[in-house]
């Protein structure tokens, strides 16, 4: 089996409002059917208006404390803590959990390659639903409609740095569920349940060439078998929902 | 930027004292210098001689009874007691930290693929280690010195499925640091700090036909720029020490 991951180039700097499928469409090779699409979550947030300027940001009580405390604008946190339903720490980092569901530093609120001093980008209102959009107007456009991944790093528990995850996606098993199957011995595997949509995110991150190289696309052959005619679940899918985890 | 991934084929099962670097120079096509290996632990292991046999494993009182609760076999929860140093959840899961550091579901000890009924896989003693010998290994029998990642698959905090990460590694930046360093708009970037090494062991894992294919060994090409010509910090340096984590 093989693999391949090609960053798309000559996307132009997104802004509100913009169609992000022409954009990425006129970008690269026409996209095959199969193909899925990774798109980091920035570029879909901005093409959203999914952005806020500090400017207009008022600092409550808590985020003034919390970041007096973190050494932060207070108007970040604010931002942080409007978008976060659950602070999950608040000890050197804010790890939140987001109105989605998804935990993780900051509540996705990040201030770097935002097109603008004193602004923040935040993660899109339904990461799920902008996938399903996006794959559909690339449909219409190209012809084509690959699968859809909508990305963003997070940091990990226990291990050091980030790696790509996928917080929306469309047309893709973001699962690959071997539990109950055999094994190369014909032994049950117990636990073997793929974070399909997670790991092609991280491929995809490795194919582009920097955090400062505006590649926000990047399409990867060799997931047909993921691939579905459907949208299917959409990241939601990949939440562990908050009851379950053993780490809250 | 691109990259690829390629599984090697024809593999054969491993066994205690394999030479698994010949094995691995005879599977596939011939390695070239700035080619990231990556092979998933289990055969490492096996060729370690890392495995145990359920029949000579007594379980004592805890393992009896946490198998009891957990409906377990009590003497592969003694496996699991013998690799960990801490239980860090001992509810629905054992999630352990191992003497490497490595926080983990049964401290990595897996009966799936074990290649015969009641025995376990155990991870490396030294994964790091493991590579490094690899690394010279492969560079001895095929002329180019790939770099090497290890990898097992991980569960993760706070959402579904499993992710392959890197266990150890040799000859690669583990992780590329971005903080501190300019965005496309010259803005500093404050947590932009990607775990390559994880990354590539999810990319090669996408790369194989399945859990039940025998295909442990991936071949990456598009990482040139993190692979150097000594052996490195190892996945050691992915290791969050626990004094620094938020989630013990």
């Amino acid at each position: 089996m093989s693999l391949s991951a090609v960053s798309l180039r000559g996307l132009p700097e997104v802004r509100a409002g913009d169609d992000l499928a022409a954009l990425l469409s006129g970008a690269g090779a026409p996209f095959r059917g199969g193909d899925v699409l990774v798109v980091a979550h920035k570029v879909v947030s901005k093409a959203e208006g999914r952005v806020r300027d500090l400017a207009d940001v008022e600092p409550g009580p808590r985020a003034r404390e919390l970041a007096a405390r973190l050494e932060r604008d207070p108007r970040h946190v604010q931002a942080v803590l409007d978008e976060a339903v659950e602070v999950l720490r608040e000890e050197r980092a804010l790890i939140c959990r987001t109105r989605h569901g998804f935990v993780c530093a900051n509540a996705g609120v990040d201030a770097s390659n935002a097109g603008a001093r004193d602004r923040v980008v935040l993660l899109p209102e339904d990461p799920d639903a902008s996938a399903r959009r996006l794959r559909a107007r690339l449909g219409e456009l190209a012809g084509a409609r690959p699968a859809v991944i909508i990305s963003d790093s997070f940091g990990r528990a226990w291990r050091h740095g980030q790696a790509e995850v996928a917080i929306g996606c469309a047309g893709l098993r973001p699962l690959d569920d071997w539990r109950g199957r055999p094994d190369s011995g014909g032994r049950e595997l117990r636990a073997t349940w793929i974070a399909v949509a997670d790991e092609a995110a991280a491929a995809a991150d490795l194919a582009r060439a920097g955090k400062d190289a505006g590649e926000p696309a990047v399409v990867i052959r060799g997931l047909e078998r993921f691939v579905t005619p459907e949208d299917g679940p959409g990241a939601t899918a990949l939440l562990r929902p908050s009851a379950e985890d053993l780490f809250v």
